[in-house]
């Protein structure tokens, strides 16, 4: 068996090592090149000291030509804006890539508008969540959805292809790592301990994100989202309030039948379960699942969805993998098959 | 001066231990009397290690009417069900009442519905929240409000009076001191720390009398409610969804048009602040105060409007007190005008 | 009545913060003058948004001579090295001073050579832990201790002036707001959360200060000290491992004999309290209270005993305010005689 | 290659779980039984949500002897006295045994003292540090240590059979999933979020396994140890105060012969690592790693070192697997060799 070869650009940040922690359970990678242009030549150990022992490489500056040609695929984790600087060469050297940031997630005008710059290099690219886009399998470029998106849309898809949903309210508790290793007012301990806090609260740059992904499955649809931080390192608890169409109100199909749509939706897709009771960030953290659960509120006309995922796995780095394993022909699952780790 | 003389019937849980922390800091009024009946003769500090050297009283389990004649307002912080086994008897022994219970805060009714269970001693209380209910000013008995119900009712009031409002998706996070002091699944520190958890997504009890207090400002407004708990010890921080009427869609007022309407209604309402920016449960923290923000969000169809309040302070005890201050003529503020304990 | 009018310098911290939060509970005084060179004419509540609608006043940058001519007595809450800019100014426009920084705790060689600069403006002080130094009362310039000082003086000081303790071995657990309200990697959620951090684990500043004050009382007393950050806001447990003189050894005094020792150390001192069981943080959290429990080891030469302060208030302003009482000729207890927010 | 069967008695606390989720990893074993007398014939995904898909094993109450015939090796995670009840006919009916529990771990008579019970079944076994105890390897029944000497020992051990250790006083700070998962006043939320609890300040019944390890190396040494919870959920961070001999005072080697002293020491002990700066629970969460580092006090008679390990893991299921592939000829870091979960 020949092993896969990895790159990772922008490896120093939490998605970085993330990568890096789940490739070291990925028995069919070896990963080759890692960089940060800040700190080539140091230990990747010295910047994340949970892979003391795991892995033995230092960072580099190479050139994306360079990176490319190492590399059979390579992980973009570096801030929208960046990426769009490394993806063309990386592909042009022969590499695949899987771009965890904003860059190739959008249209290029919708891009344009919502991170406010110009596309400096835009590509069409298949939108890195399997469960909805089986154009993942053996693409060259897949754009990693956003952490938010993923769980949003995961939650509601299902409704939304079955024509049930007006409108999806998301409202989203988010762990902290999600904003980065920097620290900041927001990550302040004192400032996120005990406390729960809203912000953008109508305005956060994922919401055309989702728009776009459940206007697929239900053209029309009207989207709102409003994310919190909470006192989490890990994970993303989505909230769906989803208001259904005025020809179902009262007519909600029962539980049983909203659990065959989720089924039947979810069927071929090993890392969405059906929880068991209300998800618990617990039940995922550290791992690569989405867990659902729903209920219907008696007045007729709302479904509250939840889902739980880890904003650095299923979220992030854990989604890029499974991307990686489709568009180089392993199975979905390869590196990935292990539980979260409650308590 | 005369002091209040005041009693706490089921002193021993969290609302009656920060009823006799905020009391002691009440100086108009003198506790006389803390019951409990399974911890009658036990000093109140082998309970509430915080109140040592601060209060000597000790547990006490005497009648109701007794209680009644030596008080001359009572606080009954016991559960549902038991409240009004005290509250008749201590009305007629010449004590006012603050019912912290959901005993008295619905109508006999729904009361018996939600809580599926007989109402043995219906009375026509006050409804506790001064800010919307002027006849507690002199009351006998004030039906305490819910902690949900009061950081969602002052969120969404001022909107609702002035007719903007279509529906009311309240999705909120509670700390989880709300569930008192008996150790649960759910209390376990495993289960609640680094996770958010939705409970009762859509049958939580307390939507009722959030449903009719808002009614009563906004006939037919829609409510949906949606808890969850976080990990804090202390503090509920509501987000509301406000969907706006068909006829406001596109046309919702200005910031400063919606900022004059909550302006306006809360203008003799001490404990209400309109927040700098998001609020936080750190500025509310050991308060009794409810910070309020809004947005509203570019869709033109809805405002999202964040409260927050610390749940043991004005969502229970420290209203109870605001409720006393008005019910036996002091200012509204006594003994209650102090900051949060931010950070 | 008058009023004393109170200045602080340097109130945008946490420490300056916490003054005002402590000062608006504080009946005898009038905070008159609160100063940021940064944030000249913001008001605090910009700052401090618990403080909104408790304190209008704005931050000034006036010179210490005009603040020590506005005030009776003034605080300040800056860094060591810039207190010593404004104490003698202070004092010579007549106003008493509580300094909470570093600069007049200690010996003039002793600060020299543990803070690594000059000392520009050395004066005599009393050291401000009235529970050992009454020379506080009626004194113009007091030195307020350093948080860890605090627990752990507290925690041991009966046991070596009764001349048992060969060695004091201090384990602190803080809290993080001892760090201030900068972000930093080691306030970063991600990093405190779920961790312990020990830290300057054989160096940390505060060392010669414990060692000062229990020499005071002990010549020749070995004291180690060992701190770490805990994931809390407030507060600092002390584990103090005190092993006992030779002579001591398998003939500690037996509990009760501790007790009265204890007992009769802290007899006149109103703020510090034996345990019912072990400190915990939260039985004094946003209190003066400093907790004290102990335990003798069956080994027969190790006494553990434990203090459980908050930082901010018995090892920071309400310190500071307990010293301003004293100062001023109040009781000792004005402004600071409530308990801890638990839970 | 043959797969090692492997069973677990008591799988449905958290040791269990971890023993599920870890051997989920390890290619060379399959589980095939795991007991609960309580949960017979409930599928394990309900007890453990996390391992939803990734175990389709139920519960199952089946005898000793059938446990044994099925099974290679069985891991025994019941409290200390029940485990003597199912090891003996274990081993009898052929099985290797790793015994979680305390019943194996000490001497007749200090077992028995220590737990204040009949010891109904005592066989010698090998004490399950590897590090330590070679005779691990091919052993039949191991001794698998407690979490809290695991972490101690190990930060010792080098120093100790060094000569240098005239007494470790141990400060040890714990998640509070070693409590287990039945919710109790210590686990309660309130309780322990934002504190830091003491506990059997001095009696705790992990002193004498400590005492009996550090024995081993250094004949006579004093060991004191003290543990606290704190606001975690795993992991455990040891702080040992160590006290050199006499003749070492003021002569302690430097910390380049020290860091030899530990290098020479753990040079085939893959799990062990010295620390870049102070160790984090984050760097060891969720891994076997046991990462340690130390300082040497200018006082010249204290080293500080620092352990940390997950406590669930190194401390407990962790080691349990790292005993079972040197008991059954695997590798050591089979299914183990992967980093902590950090951030």
């Amino acid at each position: 068996m020949t092993m896969i070869k990895i790159g990772i650009i922008g490896a120093s940040g939490y998605t970085g090592g993330e990568l890096l922690r789940l490739l070291s359970l990925h028995l069919e990678s070896e990963t080759v090149c890692v960089t940060s242009r800040k700190l080539a030549g140091t230990p990747v150990e010295k910047v994340h000291p949970h892979l003391k022992g795991i892995t033995s490489l230092s960072f580099e500056a190479p050139s994306a030509a360079e990176v490319g040609e190492r590399c059979d695929l390579v992980f973009t984790a570096v801030p929208h804006g960046t990426a769009m600087e490394w993806v063309p060469e990386l592909l042009e050297a022969g590499s695949k890539v899987v771009d965890l940031s904003a860059d190739y997630r959008l249209s290029k005008d919708v891009f344009e508008e919502t991170y406010n710059m110009k596309h400096k290099a835009f590509i069409e690219a298949a939108f890195g969540m399997p469960e909805i886009h089986p154009e993942v399998k053996g693409a060259d470029l897949v754009a990693n959805p956003g952490c938010y998106p993923t769980g949003a849309t995961l939650a509601v898809a299902p409704l939304a292809k079955a024509g049930l949903v007006e409108r999806a309210v998301f409202d989203s508790k988010s762990g902290i790592s999600g904003a980065g290793n920097t620290p900041s007012a927001t990550s302040h301990y004192p400032n996120i301990a005990e406390n729960v806090q809203g912000y953008k609260l109508t305005t956060h740059r994922h919401v055309p994100e989702i728009r776009q992904e459940l206007s697929r499955l239900s053209p029309g649809i009207k989207v709102n989202f409003t994310p919190h931080v909470v006192p989490a390192i890990r994970g993303i608890l989505t909230t769906a309030h989803v208001l259904v169409k005025d020809e179902f109100a009262g007519k909600i199909p029962d539980p049983v039948e909203i659990a065959g749509i989720y089924a039947d939706f979810y069927k071929d897709a090993p890392f969405v379960r059906m929880a068991n009771g209300t998800p618990s960030l617990g039940a995922v953290r550290g791992s690569n699942f989405c867990d659902i659960s729903f209920e219907i509120d008696g007045t007729g006309d709302r479904i509250v969805v939840i889902s739980a995922i880890d904003n650095l796995v299923k979220g992030a780095s854990g989604q890029a993998i499974q991307n990686m394993n489709l568009m180089t022909g392993l199975e979905e699952t390869t590196g990935l098959w292990f539980p979260g780790g409650a308590p």
